[in-house]
């Protein structure tokens, strides 16, 4: 099966899960229905990679193609929904996928509606009950696919691991940006966590382990995924200083007003000359940064060589990858289709 | 088994269960380590009412006694900790179970590191992170328990509903805050979601269909645990109210300084003359409520009748479950342990 023709049946298999939870909803009350169109609109975005390398790790073990597996896997897009919804409370980001973000969605619900009161802890209370319920039904859809309960056990510590991973990977992050320390090393090792694991490494142990995978076979998932998942980080965080806001979804420079402590800052910071530095440290999480004061930061990035830096991080974690990959005793086409989603997550964009 | 051994049970299985989690997250990073003492203080507390109900919903079918089940049921204390959690950072709440909120503990420990910049979002967004790790760890528990997987999957489809139920029911309660009509109806329909349901009624069939209870005996079991729900919730409003704070864990009037929309609320405003509704209007969700303004709103809640109509309607309630309870089809034992929960759960304590 191709990505494109996997990405269209984990779009079906979503909507349908969706689909099935409305009338129970609107049942409680037809007041939920914010709640539901909420969730359109962000699952109506995304690129469903973590499915994808869900489905592929399943495939490269030998499992057969079929609706459950699909099913399965587009439960992690769920679980990302959450994720994404959480995470856009915390930082207090306007927009996600392009469209507002759903604490804003909500927040325009209680102007339109002229209730009394402010607005703001309204859209963040239905944002994180909608982060709940996403992460809720991610497992519930896992659970509900179809698959037999021998093939979903060896599945559910990977699934139960990669949550954990993931919401530490989150803390850690938080830590990172509220300490302002920002060295490589921790920024790499949020990159670990809350991106490479929890982005590829466990969605193909998912996948993988449901199709009987060894203790080596999984081994062999990690020295590919883990590798290409930093490298999708770092690219991520170079496309949030540098890339196109119609392809990011969001306002250029955001992750700059945001003050991330990405791999690319963490780099630039230990470059920087004092005057650099003092700039880097005056700018960076100005919720007020214009589009000249981002211009600055950028010249910074380039300057200090953080940029090529970065690019020679993608460039050489890239490569481990497609090494990795080539020596690992999985199935022709999912080489295949695992190459292709290599060079995708990673390739130069700006 | 006894209420008192069922409950010192399922607080063993539940260190137990967080004590396995231990290694894992300080593997990560011992900068984990106050996340697990969040959850450590926050589980110190709590009636485990969801629990004990699970647990004799299990026996009241002729489910065999064992580590397992109460491992399973116990798995619904997390649930709880993220609901609670959550809670917490939607309305503002400075304390729980007679400890600082978990939004709060992490806004101090900014503080004391002396980290540059607010300690509010950080708080807010450690809280967020610690609700849905529980959330997670109450599925990976409930997978974990022991009992085979024959045994849960009947179990699963209410572990399901459940949450989403009890998730919709906190939306629908922030929208009568925002709204601010506050009729009795529309507070008994939160009540139904976010505490009938989710308290008692889908615990005891959560344990009922895993022991084998079939579509009757379930309706059955329904038939007392809402009106009990309901009846519990009430107690827990008047207490929220006129409560002694060393019991609720809550400072006096805090459910009045929030603005809470109970039943108990709304029967006040039904029955309130011009000049006490204008009371309710300007003091009711006031941050700043002193006791003596604590005084008066009791006062109105006494003198309009809600007091005592809210009290009978919890006798009404607390009737039809005993009534339920005597008809009900399920073993003496379990209505023995349901007859104590139930006055235990709805007793006069003002």
């Amino acid at each position: 099966m191709s990505s494109s023709r996997v990405r269209k049946e984990v779009d079906e298999a979503l909507y349908a899960f969706v689909d099935r939870q409305r009338p129970g909803l609107l049942g409680i009350s037809e007041d939920l229905s914010p709640m539901l169109s909420a969730l359109d609109v962000l699952l109506a975005g995304g690129k469903r990679l973590r499915p994808a390398f869900c489905y592929w790790g399943w495939r490269a073990l030998g499992g057969a193609d079929g609706p459950e597996i699909i099913a399965a896997a587009a439960s992690l897009e769920l679980l990302q929904a959450s994720a994404l919804i959480h995470d856009d409370v915390m930082d207090g980001s306007d927009t996600r996928r392009g469209q507002p973000s759903v604490h804003r969605r909500f927040e325009a619900l209680h102007a339109s509606e002229g209730w009394p009161g402010s607005a703001v802890p309204f859209g963040m209370g239905a944002a994180i009950l909608l982060g709940d319920l996403t992460l809720a039904w991610s497992g519930e859809m896992f659970d509900t696919s179809g698959l037999p309960g021998e093939v979903l056990a060896p599945g559910r510590p990977l699934y139960d691991v990669m949550r954990t991973e993931v919401m530490c990977g989150q803390y850690l992050d938080m830590l990172e940006q509220a300490r302002g320390t920002g060295d490589v090393e921790s920024a790499l090792r949020v990159v670990k966590y809350k991106s490479a694991k929890y982005t590829i490494e466990r969605p193909l142990h998912l996948g993988a382990a449901m199709a009987g995978a060894s203790a080596a076979d999984l081994e062999a998932l990690s020295d590919y995924g883990l590798p290409l998942g930093a490298a999708f980080q770092l690219r991520d965080d170079v496309l949030g200083v540098f890339g196109d806001p119609a392809e990011t979804g969001k306002p250029a420079g955001d992750d700059l007003r945001e003050g991330k402590r990405t791999v690319l800052i963490a780099l630039a910071q230990e470059r920087a000359t004092p005057a650099q530095r003092e700039v880097l440290r005056r700018r960076l999480g100005d919720p007020g940064l214009d589009l000249s004061g981002v211009e600055e930061l950028r010249t910074i990035l380039v300057e200090t060589g953080a940029l090529s830096g970065c690019e020679s991080m993608i460039d050489e974690f890239a490569a481990q990858a497609h090494v990795a990959l080539a020596a690992a005793p999985i199935a022709a086409e999912a080489v295949a289709a695992l190459t292709d989603l290599t060079v995708a997550a990673t390739a130069r964009r700006v």
